[in-house]
C-alpha cells in the first residue's frame, strides 16, 4: 500500500522547489520560470541530488509528468491565440522561422568543422543548434501577459515553421550520417505531411469549432467541454509526433482551435489550475538535467561559452532579420524569443551520442548550451518587453503564474 | 524528440475511454465512475489490450498518474468536509471503523481456515478482506453532491479509523507470518504514531489554517493559494505513508485543513479541472488491473462469488451495526459506503503472493474481489441515496464529474 511513498516525496520536493524558485525569481524581478529551472538545478543530481539521474530519464514518471506539463502549457498558449491573428503575421513568422533555422545551422556547421569534424558530422552537430523550444518563451510571454502582442504572434507562428524545418533537417543529416543520400522524394513527402497536418488541423479544426461549438455546451456537466478539449489536446499532441513534429506543436494547435469555441474564457480559466500543478514539473526537470559535473574543466567551459554565444547570436540574427519589417525593437524581441533550444537540442545531442557522432564532452556542452539558452532568454525577454512598454501593468504580469 | 509519442497515445486512449465510459454509465443512470472502471477493463490487458500489464505495474508513469489522481480526489473531498462536522459524527465513525474491520477480518479468517489454510495463514488472507478504499465511495458521494450528509461524514471518518486499524492488522499478521510474535510495544508505538499524526494534522492544522489563512492571500498571484495547499497535499500524502497510513489519508487531511481557509470556495473551484484531468487515470487503471483470464475456470468463479459475497456482507454488517444509531436506512448507506476494497486489498494480496501465503488462484480471486466490490458499490450506493432523498436535484449530481 506504500509503494507510492517515494514518488510522492519526490513530487513534493519538485513542487515546493518550483514554488520557492519562482518566488525568489519574482522578487529579483525575473520571470518565475527562471527560478523554477534554477530550482531544478539545485535539487537535481548536480547539486543536492534529491533527484537522481535515473529519475529523470525518458519514460520515467517524472519525465512523463514534465511532458504533460509542457503539452498543457502550449495548449493554454494556443487557447490565448487566434488563428486570424496568426495569419496576419504569417509572412513575418515564415521569414523568422526560415532564417532562424538557416543561420544557426550554418553557424553551427562552420564551428563544428572548425573543431575538426568532417563535414557530414558537422552538419549533424549543427542540427543541434537549430530547433527552438517554444515552451520557455511561451511561458515568459504568458507570465508577462503579452501574448496578444504582434511579436508574440510572430514568435509562436515561427515556432511552428521552425519545428517543421528542424524535423526535415534532422531527417537529412541522419540519413547523410547513416551513409545514405537523403531521398528527396521521401523528404518532400515528410514535408507535405507536416505542412498538411498543421494546415488541416489549424484551418479545418478552426472551421469545425467555430460552427460546431454548440455541441460542447455541457449537457452533462460544466467540465465536459474541458474534458473534450483536453482529449483533443492529448490526441493532437500524439498525432503531431506521428508527422515528425514535436508534441507541443499539436498541443498548441489544439489550444488554437479550442480558442474558437464559445467556451473559450471558461476553458482558459479552467486550464490555469492544471498549469499551476503540472508545468512546474517540466521546468524543474529541465533544470535538473544540467550536469554541472561534466563541465568542470576549463576547456569544456570555454567551449560551452563559445557554443552558447554562437547559438544565441545566430538565432537572434536569423530572427532579427526575419522580423526586421516590424522595426528594430520588435525584431530584437522576436529574435530573443526564438533563442531557447530547451529539450530539443538535448534530444538531438542524445541521438548524436548514440550514433557515435558526438563524444561525451560535445554532448555535455550541447546539453548545457540548450539549457543555458533556456535560462538566459527569460530575463532578457522580460527586460526587453518591460522596457518597451513601461505601461505593462503588474496585474497581468503575475496573473498566469 | 519523439520518445514521448507512445505515452501520449496511451494517455489519450485512457482519457477518451474514461469519458466514453462515464457518459454511457450516466445515460444508464449509473455513477460515472462505474463507466470509468469498466472502460479500464475494456482497454486493459484482459480485453482490447491497448494497455499492457507492464504499463500499469507499480511505479510506472500510469501508476503514478493514477496515484496522483486518487490523492487529488481525496484532497478535494477533504476540501468539502469540515472538521467540526466530522467531530459530530465521531462516535459513529469510530464504531463503524472498528466493527467494519473486526467483522470482515473474522469472516475472512473463518473462510480461509475452512478452505484448508492453517490459522496463521488464514489471518493473512483475512487481512485482505479488511481495508476499505475510500476513493470509490468518495467519488460517488461527490458525484451525487451528498458529501454534506451525515452518512457521508460517518463514512469518511470511519475510513480514517479503518485505515489505521488495517495498517496495524497488517503489521500483526505479517509478523505472525514471519514466525515472530507481534511485538506489543512496537505495535502500540505504531498505533500512537498513526493516531498522533491524524490528530495533530487534523486538529493542529485546522487551528493554524483558521487563524493564519490571511498569509495565503495572494501577494503574487491568485494561484499561489492553490499552489500552497497543493504542496501541503503532496507533503501530507507522503508523510502519512511514513506513519504507515495510505497516501489518501494524508491528502484527505490536507483538504480538511484547507477547507478552514477563507479561500475555500476558490480552492474547490480550482481543484475541479485538476480532478477532471487526472482522476480518470486512477479509475481506468484500477479497472485495467482485473485479469479476467486467470478467472476463466468454474472453480475460480465459484470461489470468487463466495469471497466477494463474504467481503460485501461482512463489511456491510460491520458498518451497519456501527451506524445503527442513525437508523436502519442510514446504517445501510454507511455499510455499503464501506464496502469497496479497491487497490488496498490488491496490495495485501501482492504481499501475500510474494510471501508464499497466497497461491496464484487465491491471489487472482482476492484481486478480483477487491475490484468487484469497487464496481458493485457505486450503483448500489447511488440507488440507496437517490431513493432515500428523491429530491436530490440533478444539478450538484453532475457538477463534479
Amino acid at each position: 500500500m506504500h509503494h507510492a511513498a517515494d514518488i510522492l516525496l519526490t513530487l513534493f520536493i519538485i513542487f515546493v522547489a518550483a514554488q520557492i524558485g519562482a518566488e525568489i525569481a519574482q522578487r529579483l524581478k525575473l520571470p518565475g520560470v527562471v527560478g523554477e529551472i534554477a530550482a531544478g538545478g539545485v535539487v537535481g543530481p548536480s547539486l543536492l541530488g534529491w533527484l537522481t539521474p535515473a529519475q529523470i530519464l525518458p519514460g520515467t514518471p517524472l519525465d512523463v509528468l514534465a511532458e504533460i506539463g509542457v503539452v498543457l502549457l502550449l495548449f493554454s498558449v494556443g487557447l490565448e491565440t487566434r488563428l486570424d491573428d496568426l495569419k496576419k503575421v504569417g509572412k513575418n513568422a515564415f521569414l523568422v522561422g526560415v532564417l532562424g533555422v538557416i543561420v544557426p545551422f550554418a553557424a553551427g556547421a562552420l564551428w563544428a568543422h572548425g573543431e575538426g569534424f568532417e563535414w557530414v558530422k558537422s552538419l549533424f552537430v549543427a542540427a543541434a543548434f537549430v530547433a527552438t523550444s517554444a515552451g520557455i518563451t511561451a511561458r515568459v510571454l504568458q507570465e508577462l501577459g503579452v501574448l496578444q502582442r504582434t511579436e508574440s504572434r510572430v514568435i509562436l507562428g515561427a515556432a511552428v515553421i521552425d519545428d517543421i524545418l528542424a524535423m526535415l533537417l534532422l531527417g537529412v543529416v541522419s540519413s547523410l550520417q547513416g551513409g545514405g543520400t537523403p531521398d528527396l522524394q521521401s523528404l518532400l513527402l515528410t514535408l507535405a505531411g507536416a505542412i498538411g497536418f498543421v494546415a488541416i488541423i489549424g484551418w479545418g479544426g478552426t472551421q469545425v469549432m467555430r460552427r460546431g461549438s454548440s455541441w460542447l455546451e455541457a449537457p452533462i456537466s460544466p467540465h465536459s467541454a474541458l474534458s473534450v478539449v483536453l482529449a483533443i489536446c492529448l490526441g493532437l499532441a500524439w498525432l503531431s509526433t506521428r508527422f515528425g513534429l514535436a508534441a507541443i506543436i499539436g498541443a498548441f494547435l489544439a489550444g488554437l482551435i479550442a480558442s474558437e469555441t464559445r467556451q473559450r474564457d471558461q476553458l482558459e480559466h479552467q486550464t490555469m489550475p492544471l498549469l499551476a500543478f503540472i508545468t512546474p514539473f517540466f521546468f524543474v526537470v529541465t533544470g535538473a538535467k544540467v550536469n554541472l559535473g561534466e563541465l568542470a574543466h576549463v576547456d569544456a567551459l570555454v567551449m560551452l561559452a563559445i557554443v552558447t554565444a554562437i547559438a544565441i547570436v545566430s538565432k537572434l540574427a536569423g530572427g532579427f532579420l526575419g522580423a526586421l519589417s516590424l522595426g528594430r525593437r520588435s525584431a530584437t524581441i522576436v529574435g530573443f524569443g526564438m533563442v531557447p533550444r530547451g529539450e530539443v537540442g538535448v534530444v538531438i545531442a542524445s541521438l548524436g551520442l548514440a550514433a557515435g557522432v558526438f563524444n561525451e564532452r560535445i554532448y555535455a556542452v550541447i546539453v548545457a548550451m540548450s539549457l543555458l539558452t533556456a535560462m538566459v532568454t527569460p530575463p532578457v525577454l522580460a527586460w526587453l518587453l518591460r522596457r518597451d512598454v513601461p505601461a505593462v501593468e503588474p496585474g497581468p504580469a503575475s496573473n498566469s503564474d
